[in-house]
């Protein structure tokens, strides 16, 4: 785990893009200066600067970059350069070129697209990782190894085929096992010899929805085998050092989290999870509150990866440069994005970029130089203005997000599973959307939550959530019971429990497990045309209901709500099961906002899991999270607004920019932050 | 002819997919029993469980489904299993698999892809269906041939390219020819050899609209040529047994024709036609009501492809997996949609499936036993019902729908050409659409429709309608004008007869016979953009004219309504044209459905063509087909709604499903359906 | 330069599609005598018919079309065939055929799509260019060489790239420079050997800005060259007949300029400029004066490339057939639409196509001579009536568009870059839209407008506007300047001087000569989300705002309006900055029609460029253009609506129809024309 001595400030510098204008460092570590940053990211896409021909190094420029920063204390992260090739390496290589899904090989550009199992790529980046770590791991500021960068996608090639099998043939032994459970006799499509198999592509089959899903674990696996073996010379060298890359997700329009690899799986390789987060604030359609609860989900589901503070890798001065639309933030919000990440558990504010490219794809990102305007810009104040907040902070960096008694599940295999599965309603299915939903009413209610992948443990959560978990081991039925049993509380939703981790359909009625935790059996799932809608009586009114409608038989459970319309108007729609000292409780239909409001209402005051804030706020757009350590807690108050507003702090707190201690009514600005600390 | 001695109640059934599970093949048939399930196809897409390595052999299986269904007296239908082929056969011959239009191979998978023109491939499907006839031709519980599944697509391999050069030569003759019909000097594409012919491939040539017309031509012969290859066999060992292959069509969200195949030639090659039928009832965009005249019209298109009854091979219990949105049939739906079929001349209620398969791509689509709560659903209740319905239906399966008085014509060649003639607007062309609106005044009166080609024989018809005829040969022009002189009533439209069979616009004021017949001279087509409205005056009052409108000068037609509106206002719009004992009337313009219906009104009451019922409905909700035979009359009326309502018989009729003798007023529940005979 | 003896009226006319129908082309004959026909246009696509095998030649047919029009006094332009090749050609050497940026190599089909860089391909062409040459390059009537057919489309052959290399080797000279150019440090991509290089392809490179835009560049030379190789037999031969190539644009729905190639270098290799319009008329989403207003300003883009008169070389006597929608001219569009033409100074009225080919793509397309119809048609009717008013203007084609004292900047590099750049938002860049919205003031008020490039003299306009010019060279920034001290008068607008020739951005506040010039530096550009809106506050009301706002701080300038929203509310969005003897005004944002409206009409009286016309009209439907030479001014009055209007005479003019001298009020009928001349 990463203990950072103060909150990092900093980012993705290129010197090697100005080596022959000095002049122009120089005024750049001046500025880093002037705006208060701490630390420089180093190396990234670097690789041409490094070895500019096979075996021949150059480390002159980044030695200096090292002293330059050491010289005003600035730390260092240290990239290697494997996110994008030099042109003799692909020239004399071919193999280290990705493959498509329409079998055709790259030809050199662009980046992140290397064949992860080419052994010659493995070895050139292991040559040039080992010279950065024995030359640079036992630099006195360098803090952290940023290992590639952004990795993602997928390589067809013979060779990640090859490894494809060897995946398989470990995981399903023989080829019985195999043809049993992609259910090989449908179509014909049965193997007989372990050549046979192949990746889904384009001109072959992409309707196996087993291999589908085997596919996208085994590039996860892939991609992690090729991570480890990138950290293997790092760690050799030096294992003090902590070593991380730089994770994806929350992206326009929709905010989901990265959707390739499995991060829950790829997390417990690295030290310390860091992300690039990059939300289109002052968008034309949605709130800023609401694009702020869709950032927080995010955040905290980095946090929740490993459960543990978490680095800002990337996010952006002012704009970036490749939404369909490149807004620039508004005055203030720079402030408020940058101190919600904090909020939810960010030990960093770092960018991309400290120095705006002048050429090529990226030149238009915004940085904290620029090309136009140089240091003289509005978002180099903004980015002032953060460093000199951080730095007001030292020390809460010890602090860690407060401990959550919700947990939502989120899991990777049910996500692309649930996509894959040819039924339901594509357009409607929105697993991500569905969490989103749930998370509401806490994020509303500055109520921590985190998110829980099947294999985390749930025994320190008050209340589970686990939304539409259409793939479900029988383990975790299992372990929801023994959850419950023990005193859990558990909400679960329709398109719960359909099939099992190889894809193949549930028979009867389904897990055992799965019944008595419910206490419900499913009947059918109604899936309804976009424009239909349904209703739920509960709770002395009636909610609307849409997408999805689970008919159910009681077993143990009892009903709560009943359905309003249409042939199974009167059963149940919403259910609770007693099952040992804890309850379940079954959303057999997708239903509104408002409904799932009442639902965690009573939930949350049943369980008594309210927010215990000093702190009284008046609408809804703003969020409080909180940090603490043993002895203290530090309360994040921000304006998801450009309304000013108003809090109540109902103890005295004391102010943690200023470290005055202040009362009663405070004024928050439009997009304003507000910090307090207290003593435990 | 195939004579069925009951209706067929079944379906596609694959044991072949459970063989190491045998309670669950045990509990299947039990389970057919319960739900009066009279027949089982087998051996759909078995091919690696019939012959898992070349040459070897397993029929023990399918010997075993054999006895089993023979023991409860249940028939079988058995499949060619060409539908997809073992990877054996694809590894070993690559050949077999399909080119597209890319010129790129295909990989295996899927299926429906294989090379129909590969002779390994013929031979090698030779080869088991010989097998299958040898061992099975004589059982006495098969009742007929599947012939492979769903024939479509095309193969751009050399094989398949030199046979479309081979066909050429046959139906040209010379290079002379075949450069004039595609007008070979535009754009100097003239040929100067036959091997330089190639199909309209995606980097090669699109754009001649006459090659592009004749590949199409080519596709159909050539799936009928390897069709009959199949079928070889299997009438060499017993001619007795009649032969389909299952056609498709009346998909959403348009209920089109199928597209890709010529089936008015298709049919002529097989005994009966059977058809896969899935309308998406309960959809958001239409009326239940609304999608059973679409439905009906496809029904009536598959009869009159032989001009006989015919059988539905596959249709689902409730939902399908692969529409946009894979909706329940709400109760009493599948009986009204199954007796639907039956009403409009179908021998049979078959499904897709009878027992759902456990894992990949068709896990979703609803089964007759589901693998969430096996046989103790819904949708078994309503497959028994269906199977108690037609048990009692008994003996009517010799009744024949009633010859319909009323033709319409509808030609493939005509519908490709006008989908790809560069005019007009791509957007409206609408030809499938247009012959739905000219269907419905006839569907919504109960009076029987028969969909023509151009091959058939018109006389039998009072009236004939012919819409959009783009492309018509001038030898049907003179059927038309044959047709009319000797007393017959034709009603066609505007875009008819532009270009001859070869695509080759005709010149001058065009086919001297269709001048006769309509008694007019078209001058122009003027396409309207899509908001645009011309209007036309007639029966004293104004009518709604969108997307196109013929202007005309007459010869001998008179004008019935003339336009409101634009440069040709008070030009003919709609004329009639007597000629010997019959008439010709012209509707120069796209009207709005008011129209359609005055206008067959008054030709309807003018030819007295009114369905002549002992039935009065009071809604057009409801709607009655007629079954006879030589001795009897027999009633369908459906209520295509969930709102219950009344008809009235006007003579005492005969409950078909309980014998009783019923008068007066009777009550039509939701979905309802009331079957009536009566003696002739 | 080119100097017509009379308006030109005809068109391409393919006889070579008729050959074995004599009967055809002699009636062809007649009609075009009846419609006041003068020009053929022979040969287009004609190389099969006329080396219908390698080195045989067959010119029989065309010395007998050369004769036919000889006899009736007709012009003949000849093409040169290499816009389609015959099948010969491509079987024998496959290097002809273009290879997409996929790399794959094209089949034989279509048309337009040859390798520009295959010596083969080049000499074959130069073989039959010459071979037309000497046969016909002294034939009394041939007026022109029409070279190929409208040129476009990039090759990626071998071939092509290696003349991209020599290409960049020529510009750059060493790869030093090409990489900064480049920015080739960015993701590693730096080339070390010339042989690295390669175009943007699919599977490559398509991310590289600077090589995406010199790639384009290449494109456009390759394509002259190709061009120049073409023309050299044909003037070596003959070098008095004047030689175009038939340019493109205009086309719905956008009337955008043509992207592909750079019109502006291109026109600099022809004699006289020549091209093919094709507006939708009657389109159902713009009215008629707006689309007439889009269409004026195309062929005021066609005259400016050489500040001369041109060509209308195809344009359609009523329907396209690849429009959306082919919609036919209504009564007066087609004289409307052609004198348009010739108002802003076409010499011609030339038409695709003179008869109607029978089959294959553009069998719809409609012509002089119709399948349907032959010259029995209102669309004959039509041409006739063109040509009986353009022999009546014989001797009006001596007259030039009068010299034009307002200039629109436009640059192909700058289109090309401002689209490619990842930055601002895709969907709102709209350059072309710019240029259309700044022209339209002064197309309604009937004010002559020239488009420069940025080659051009600016020194004879008043007025220079100068929108959204994101890449500038420095040069281009020092004319500005010059202009505006030497008293010019120039309009800039946001998003201007951004990057340098290379794709590099500027550094700092930008060239200084920019910043001389406008008085004021831009520190921020805003792009807005499609729905917001922001504001100007300026000649005391205010005018809306969207899509983009530079935030600026003045240096000499002053502040005409502000913004009046926002955090820059109150900050300078219209300024004007006085320099030597001119000033320069900064529209800062994208404001709404009425602002530009009100500030072009300031400016024009402050600059007394109104129009001084003896003509009043009382609509902005109607639009006056004027042709002068040294001794009168003719004066051609077109409504566009089909509301019949009046328009008055403030002094008597001569009918240059008629010859007769009217005064007072005129009517003028739907879609009329009138056109009257004075003497001087
Ligand atoms: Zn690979
Ligand atoms: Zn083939
Ligand atoms: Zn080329």
């Amino acid at each position: 785990m990463f203990k950072p001595t103060q909150f990092l400030h900093g980012g993705d510098y290129n010197p090697d893009q100005w080596l022959d204008q000095p002049s122009v460092i120089d005024q750049d570590f001046k500025a880093f200066e002037n705006a208060h940053l701490n630390t420089v990211t180093l190396g990234v896409f670097a690789w041409d600067r490094l070895e500019p021909a096979e075996g021949q190094y150059n480390f002159d420029w980044l030695d200096e970059m090292f002293d330059r920063a050491a010289a005003q204390k600035m730390n260092v992260i240290l990239a290697t350069p494997s996110g994008a090739r030099p042109r003799w390496l692909a020239e004399k290589y071919p193999e280290v070129l990705r493959v498509g899904a329409n079998g055709l090989r790259n030809r050199f550009g662009e980046r992140h697209n290397h064949c992860y199992t080419s052994p010659v790529y493995r070895e050139k980046v292991r040559q040039i990782n080992q010279k950065l770590a024995e030359r640079y791991g036992y630099r006195k500021n360098l803090i952290m190894w940023h290992v590639s960068n952004e990795y993602g996608g997928a390589c067809y090639c013979d060779l990640c085929q090859a490894a494809f099998r060897q995946w398989l043939r470990a995981k399903y032994q023989t080829l019985d096992r195999l043809n049993h459970a992609y259910w090989g006799a449908f179509w014909s499509h049965e193997y007989t010899d372990w050549s046979q198999v192949e990746a889904p592509m384009t001109q072959g089959d992409q309707n196996v929805t087993g291999l589908n899903l085997d596919w996208r674990r085994f590039v996860t696996d892939q991609t992690i085998n090729f991570f480890d073996a990138e950290v293997a010379p790092l760690r050799a060298v030096n294992p003090a050092i902590p070593v991380t890359t730089n994770f994806m997700g929350g992206n326009p329009p929709e905010s989901h989290v990265f959707y390739d690899l499995d991060y829950q799986k790829f997390a417990q390789h690295v030290d310390v999870v860091s992300w690039d987060s990059y939300p289109n604030w002052g968008n034309d359609y949605e709130s800023t509150a609401e694009l702020a609860l869709k950032t927080s989900l995010m955040n905290d589901t980095m946090r929740s990866l490993k459960h543990q503070n978490y680095l800002i890798m990337e996010n952006t001065p002012s704009m970036v440069n490749w939404h369909p639309v490149n807004h620039a933030k508004r005055p203030g919000m720079h402030v408020m994005a940058s101190l919600q990440e904090v909020a939810h558990g960010a030990d960093s504010v770092m960018y991309f970029q400290l120095h705006q490219s002048r050429g090529a794809s990226e030149m238009f990102h915004s940085a904290v130089i620029s090309n136009r305007g140089g240091s003289h810009t509005r978002t180099f104040q903004d980015v002032t203005r953060v460093g000199q907040i951080l730095q007001r902070l030292k020390g809460l960096q010890t602090t860690q997000h407060q401990a959550a008694k919700v947990a939502i599940v989120f899991d990777y295999d049910n996500m692309w599973a649930l996509d894959d599965a040819r039924a339901y309603a594509n357009a409607t299915k929105c697993y991500w959307a569905t969490i989103q939903a749930h998370y509401r009413y806490f994020w509303e209610h500055d109520i921590a939550v985190e998110l829980v992948s099947v294999h985390d443990d749930l025994t320190p959560y008050t209340l589970v959530i686990d939304p539409m978990h259409f793939l479900m081991a029988p383990a975790f039925a299992t372990k929801l019971k023994t959850y419950v049993q023990n005193g859990g509380h558990l909400v679960g939703t329709y398109v719960s429990g359909v099939v099992d981790q190889n894809f193949l359909a549930y028979q009867g009625a389904g897990m055992a497990d799965l019944i008595t935790t419910y206490g419900l059996k499913v009947t059918e799932t109604d899936t309804l045309y976009p424009s239909q809608r349904n209703a739920v009586n509960v709770f002395n009114r009636q909610y609307q209901v849409q997408d999805y409608c689970d008919l159910v038989t009681l077993t143990t459970a009892k009903t709560l709500g009943t359905y309003g319309k249409d042939f199974y108007a009167g059963t149940p729609a919403v259910t609770e099961n007693e099952l040992g000292t804890g309850r379940a409780y079954y959303l057999a239909c997708r239903t509104d906002a408002d409904f799932l409001q009442s639902f965690y209402h009573r939930l949350v005051q049943k369980l008594q899991l309210q927010a215990k804030l000093p702190i009284k706020k008046s609408t809804k757009n703003v969020a409080i999270q909180v940090r603490e350590s043993t002895t203290q807690r530090v309360y994040f108050v921000i304006n998801y607004s450009h309304e000013p507003t108003q809090v109540t702090l109902t103890t005295p707190l004391n102010n943690a920019l200023d470290g005055q201690t202040v009362r009663g009514m405070q004024t928050l600005s439009g997009y304003g932050v507000l910090i307090y600390s207290e003593a435990k």
